[in-house]
């Protein structure tokens, strides 16, 4: 068992992803999101926090808002923010994240996708968290925008986690919401520790 | 223990909670929040999500978001997030909310606040599990915006929830995410029961 936190690294997906009627697309910036998953990845203690962008003006979107916040009077502003927002960074693909990961740390990362879809071989929180915290190396879980992640993405990773249910059949969170509740399954305290297996999801 | 879920409501306050400066104030409406949170609502199965505002201009906008996206053509559109903004409400005050749920349920719901302070006498996640799951009558999870809810509406209420705290010490979550983490770690798969007390928060 690791004594100190899995290295584990989060990226939200702008492409490849699917559209409403199921298309591979690359989806626009929800700015809240990078916001958002900035503080999650400080609260959380994780790696780090991908933004995967082809598209050059989102790009550029990104890294205005991150600028603003970091530097200057934004920064003074909204100090948490900045802190957050430190830890964002802006990539225009999957092979760009993974040689940055792999510069950074020695290691390529083992991929962890998420869907609000049900995928047969799917790994429970339960499991996973233990293979976070009892095995050595880094990971590295993927965040689907728009309407998830491509399917082509989704059968090259190492493992696809469970979706998230509550006590209810209705699964539609957007994914700033999702990852919370992942990480805190994932990561959070032990007190949340994992002593049966379910009974049923809902 | 009750077989059925237990009855709680959400209210996302915006009067009265503090600005950055702890003045008390009315903050202005983030419209995302009203569309994550009614799918929270949705997927935890808690019976409402209220919005509580005094000033006239962002119930107006408030009811305008949900009336657009539940009639006509929006709600062709994406009916996950119409059936998710049926579940919200709209009121211009506390005592609005409780009589609402007074009207509907025939009980005066029991006050939780929530902070991302610690205050002295918080109840842990694992305990108020125990009383939402263990013991009949309505709840009422009370959700600050801006820097968090009044010091004078936290001590009206019955519980305060302990902050959410990931392995690190910093916990500036907004709002939205925050409440999905509280709501799955109180009302989530029960695979997640609390078997222990926790050595340490961090």
């Amino acid at each position: 068992m690791r004594t100190t936190c899995p290295k584990l690294y989060m990226a939200l997906v702008h492409f490849p992803v699917y559209n409403k009627t199921r298309q591979v697309v690359a989806t626009s910036l929800t700015t809240l999101n990078l916001h958002d998953l900035a503080r999650l990845t400080v609260t959380y203690g994780t790696q780090g926090c991908y933004v995967v962008t082809p598209l050059q003006r989102q790009q550029e979107l990104a890294r205005h808002v991150i600028a603003h916040w970091t530097q200057g009077y934004g920064a003074v502003y909204n100090p948490t923010r900045a802190t957050a927002l430190h830890h964002l960074h802006i990539v225009d693909s999957l092979e760009a994240l993974e040689h940055d990961i792999v510069q950074h740390c020695g290691h390529i990362p083992r991929y962890i996708a998420t869907d609000a879809r049900p995928f047969p071989g799917s790994i429970s929180y339960a499991a996973l968290r233990e293979i976070l915290w009892g095995q050595e190396g880094v990971f590295l879980l993927l965040l689907g925008t728009g309407w998830g992640l491509a399917e082509e993405l989704i059968t090259r990773c190492e493992y696809i986690l469970d979706p998230i249910y509550g006590p209810t059949s209705y699964n539609h969170l957007p994914v700033r919401v999702a990852a919370g509740i992942m990480l805190d399954r994932l990561l959070g305290s032990p007190r949340f520790s994992m002593m049966q297996e379910p009974v049923s999801d809902l």
